[in-house]
């Protein structure tokens, strides 16, 4: 199987079925079926099974899908049984929140370094941290070999915080900032855009 | 045109096609086609052209698809050709974000109320906002008829604050929270989780 064959918008989708399937766990369910998975993220049975199927035989005709074994499956598609390093660039509220967000805990994440450029940040301790100097982010980032960074700085500085982040090695970059970032092939940027997220729901208002 | 026949699935490209149509727009660029947003988006043309042709015809054969035309068009289609207001729950850090977040101009959204249980935060000012008593949400969001809520509470509160919210009328939540929200038919949730942003690129790494 080559990777670069599964189009992005299937991948896209497993991270919410994994999302479900552990809510489902958490509910003491064992078992489940596309139908009722899709029910539960808005996407029907049919693009269920394709989008599972690709990567494999992992449910079975009537019985459907063993819950357990499908999110040990998907977390190993998704790279995410280990843990990943994140860096969190840009100490203001949005940083603080990813800082001590609780929901990175057994999803395959863990909050290693922040940073903040404004002098008055840098050298206090948040949590388990020290905010260190934006000016030292380079080397810092490289040198820890970390490959995802969260972007949690102001519009005007993210284009150029970026390309740092480029230059440290960085990979895979989660924006906050409200605008479009401008990136290298080989390197991602996902959105947490809370208008589009808004704007899925008001056309149904 | 029956609005339930368009799957979910669409709809929900939708803001994401918007957002790089506008990022055109702020580039100057007056025509694109599938082929380019597509590749911005990170959809195939193909798919882009047949989402699209769900609500017209907005493209022409060989020329594209007019920026300007097309974003209003979509706007319409999101009713955002219209500013709605949102009642921010929860003035923690994620909440202090969302209240000061620069991204919702021109969006179709407008922060107006803000939420907090703590009497320790009740009645302080954020901004051009006085932090409003939780115990009095229902009535408020009721009487202002506000149907969007952002919920920014910790985990362990977030389904009761959800129960209210439904009470309250409110038909649309954007949950910074990292739980599954259970709400009647009727209201939708759309989840801003940070760690599923980061698993859908965490495959490429």
């Amino acid at each position: 199987m080559v990777q670069s064959e599964i189009p992005n918008i299937i991948i896209s989708r497993l991270p919410v079925y994994l999302r479900a399937l552990r809510h489902m766990q958490g509910q003491g369910k064992q078992t489940t079926n596309s139908q009722e998975l899709g029910e539960q993220v808005g996407v029907s049975a049919a693009q269920i099974r394709k989008d599972v199927s690709q990567f494999g035989e992992f449910g079975k005709q009537g019985t459907g899908y063993d819950i357990a074994f499908l999110v040990k499956k998907l977390s190993e598609i998704l790279h995410i049984d280990r843990v990943w390093d994140l860096a969190v660039i840009g100490m203001g509220d949005m940083g603080h929140a990813i800082a001590r967000y609780q929901g990175f805990a057994d999803r395959g994440f863990r909050v290693a370094m922040l940073f903040d450029a404004d002098p008055a940040k840098i050298g206090t301790r948040l949590g388990s941290f020290v905010i260190r100097d934006a000016a030292e982010m380079i080397p810092a980032i490289k040198q820890a070999g970390i490959q995802i960074a969260m972007l949690c700085v102001p519009a005007s500085t993210a284009q150029a915080v970026t390309n740092q982040l480029v230059q440290a090695g960085v990979k895979a970059i989660l924006n906050y900032s409200p605008i479009n970032l401008s990136v290298p092939d080989g390197v991602r940027v996902q959105y947490l855009d809370p208008s589009v997220g808004l704007q899925r729901m008001t056309y149904y208002l």
